[in-house]
């Protein structure tokens, strides 16, 4: 009498289906590298989901850091909404949402002082975004670099490490 | 016949009246120096003044950058309201009002990563504050050194001058 053996335990072993190499073919078209198109031809797609990651606040818009990108001066804090960000991203210029004439402001349309972008981070919970950038004569509508020159808080400060 | 001399022609020596040194005795009360009164004391008028200068928003917060002293990196943003503002100011620590959280906060209370201040500066319209601190650790709660360093909106970049 010949009995059925018992199914066999799971075994580790070859009969595990391997997970295939990834193969290298001309059938199988390679992931291609991210390219830098000439700047001045933003890819409008790629722009859009950068602006897709920004935290817009209630009145659609953030803050945006300008920093001086060799001396590391902070120069000022500006608004930006989705349509100036997006100018600001593939321009080359620095445009800001301007809450006060609520209207967009090339910086440096009228001054001439005008700020040409070098970098762009947003940060880690996506509501502020820090710009490196040349700033060209004074940052400051009242003349001076930054727009920090004049007031100082004098706070107290904190003990020497 | 004896003639009066003639006065002397004004002679420069010893009887022009030296201008006496200035004398430190009891009976003078010296002008005293500036006096820099312990960091844990502030004095509460000129800080609600200084306040005062503050724009705050229609929530009443007030935007704060915080940078690195000494190495200019820009570290991350954060809001005050007039109360985190006060202790700022005051206490030589940095704290925020933390919008998502509803309530004060320390930087580095929990973390150990605090912000010792270094300078304050408002801006020329008032709703912004450039913070200069010593960062202790990363700032980011990340565990980056910035809260900018992960994300690259990869700006096309405007002209060299």
């Amino acid at each position: 009498m010949t009995e059925t053996p018992p199914d066999p335990e799971p075994v580790e072993g070859p009969e595990t289906t391997p997970v295939p190499e990834p193969v290298e073919g001309p059938e199988t078209p390679p992931v291609p590298e991210p390219v830098e198109g000439p700047e001045t031809t933003p890819v409008p797609e790629p722009v859009e989901g950068r602006i897709a990651r920004v935290a817009f606040n209630s009145d659609g818009l953030v803050a945006a850091i300008i920093q001086q990108w060799d001396t590391h001066e902070v120069l000022m804090l500006g608004w930006m909404d989705a349509e100036a960000l997006r100018r600001t991203l593939t321009e080359g210029r620095v445009t800001f949402w301007s809450r006060s004439r609520q209207e967009y402001w090339r910086k440096g349309d009228t001054s001439g002082h005008i700020q040409l972008v070098r970098g762009a981070r947003l940060d880690c919970d996506g509501d502020a975004i820090l710009l490196t950038v040349e700033q060209v004569g004074p940052a400051c509508h009242t003349g001076t670099r930054t727009c920090f020159d004049a007031d100082d808080l004098e706070p107290v400060r904190g003990p020497e490490l």
